[in-house]
């Protein structure tokens, strides 16, 4: 049997997961786990970077995106699942790779650029968050990944990690290090259910893995459609219209969806009627998540079982990882 | 008996210690070593902030200076002496007070300013130079040091340090960290051997407590003296004379100091006399020091025993501290 690639993938835990994350991430993870030796990380070290002054909100949200995690049909024996900072490693591995990256280098990342413009940090941004990439490079490269499923916008943080990855390998003639191939998201972005660009929660836009079906239907009622599109009788538009693209994602039966859109486009199908179906799709597609995280939620104390081992193994991989770069740079005294 | 404070010191270990180390650092400790309790750190994570080309120079400097330190009489039982890079605790302190200092915060401190002037950086910078201030925050820390001996140029590295302690302990209502005192040098800097401000391997002005006795005799026979002082009658000048301050740093015949320098001041008194007795003193005040380090170097398996059991003890108190660092930033999670 040809040994399984190494994939490391994971979330920052400052909130629930909602559908973007679904389609955006989990849903390929759940694929992934059965080809691939995955490790997937709960980026806390990474969620401090921005959020120094809110351990809790990091803190709380460990338990919520491992159950996440479980709910979404991520399976424990067929994943490695960690928390950042409870494998040492990856904060030395981090102050070995900083050494070869200049600051110049990090300020020009386009990603952090972004990020630092849209958190509207200027030169106050946390020493932590510039060097995110660098930290990002020693979770990539302690786990030896091979893969790192991410978003276009992404990109330069795997091009970021290549660079240390050679720049190491050179300096300190080894191969200790391995470049990783950036994997990238076959499906877009899911709208949030204001039609914006993105689910989040300071948007309040989202549809949550953990939500009621209740909230579901609330969520789904309130939902942006065609704002031409006032009466029933009017012919409405699809494209751009998040109910449908919701539809295009989450139906199975794609011939009724055809339909729909054929007869919403003509005019006569109301938004309430389109709106009444994605509902059904919707519960029928969430209803054995949340039962499968109500079932995990009752024994939170076996959740964080599944972390601790996750993360055991974990730290045995980056700690053997970590004993060929010091070897490499001769660091290995006694 | 009262609690001994707590003291930090330590070199890079990126060469042989000189005399100037002698006056400015190594002596202070061998007083301090009776009255605290004085951890003494090889900082080679911090050398290779800007020689990570060089690995194997910081790595051959480590038993170096474990030499100098035992030779110029730091008694093993009487201090901890480590080796930064074994107590991984450091790297993750430092992690985590990343997010608590901003860029420009660091880009402001006049210590790494000037140095990075100095070493002709620019916008390369390593990410790690930079940053070194807040991993020096951490090492002090993670020992709860009270007191550092700093020259005067390091003040600024304290107040950053004590600027993190307050801003820690404010953010994650804890009084885990504590402030320390910087301990300014008493003795100003000794001269090299060439009049020049400070003693350094690139200058080749230096005495190194490891040289041998030839080597001593040869470095005086060159030293620098007052360039007016042409012929023996000539008056000389004392002032900015590195022989007579090497004589008032280290003779102990106070008297005859005094008076060879009126002397010399009034004429009469060739620079080859003066340096003859400033050898003798040199030789006597260095032999046993050479003595030692030889007696030492004898078994570099026992001296790297010392610093094993020093980073040993070491990493019991900074894993502590990292305990309750984690515990107030809420990260125990298991």
């Amino acid at each position: 049997m040809a040994k399984r690639k190494i994939v490391l993938t994971g979330d920052r835990p400052t909130g629930r997961l909602h559908l973007g994350h679904y389609v955006g991430s989990l849903q390929s993870r759940v694929a992934t786990q059965h080809t691939h030796d995955q490790y997937i990380m709960i980026a806390d070290m990474q969620a401090l970077t921005d959020n120094a002054e809110n351990p809790e909100k990091v803190r709380n949200n460990i338990l919520e995106v491992a159950l996440d995690y479980l709910a979404a049909g991520l399976e424990p024996d067929k994943n490695t699942i960690l928390i950042q900072s409870m494998v040492p490693q990856l904060a030395e591995l981090t102050m070995y790779y900083m050494n070869l990256v200049s600051v110049s280098r990090l300020q020009r990342n386009p990603t952090v650029k972004t990020e630092m413009q849209q958190k509207g940090f200027g030169a106050n941004v946390p020493t932590g968050f510039l060097v995110y990439p660098i930290s990002q490079a020693a979770d990539i490269t302690a786990f030896k990944a091979e893969v790192v499923p991410v978003g276009e916008d992404q990109l330069p943080m795997i091009e970021q990690t290549n660079e240390i990855v050679r720049r190491f390998n050179n300096v300190y003639k080894t191969d200790a290090l391995v470049e990783c191939e950036a994997l990238i998201a076959k499906v877009s972005r899911l709208p949030g259910t204001d039609g914006g660009g993105k689910m989040g929660k300071s948007l309040d836009n989202g549809i949550y893995l953990a939500d009621s079906a209740d909230e579901i239907a609330r969520r789904i009622k309130g939902m942006y459609t065609d704002p031409g599109h006032l009466r029933v009788e009017d012919p409405g538009k699809v494209k751009g219209n998040p109910v449908f693209t919701y539809l295009d994602v989450f139906a199975t039966d794609k011939d009724k969806v055809a339909e729909l859109k054929a007869h919403y486009q003509r005019g006569g199908l109301g938004d309430v009627a389109v709106k009444k179906y994605l509902n059904e799709v919707m519960q029928e597609f969430l209803a054995p998540i949340r039962a499968r995280r109500e079932e995990y939620a009752k024994d939170p104390a076996e959740v964080m079982n599944i972390l601790k081992k996750g993360t055991a193994k974990a730290e045995k991989v980056a700690a053997k990882t970590l004993e060929e770069v010091k070897e490499a740079m001769q660091l290995n005294y006694f």
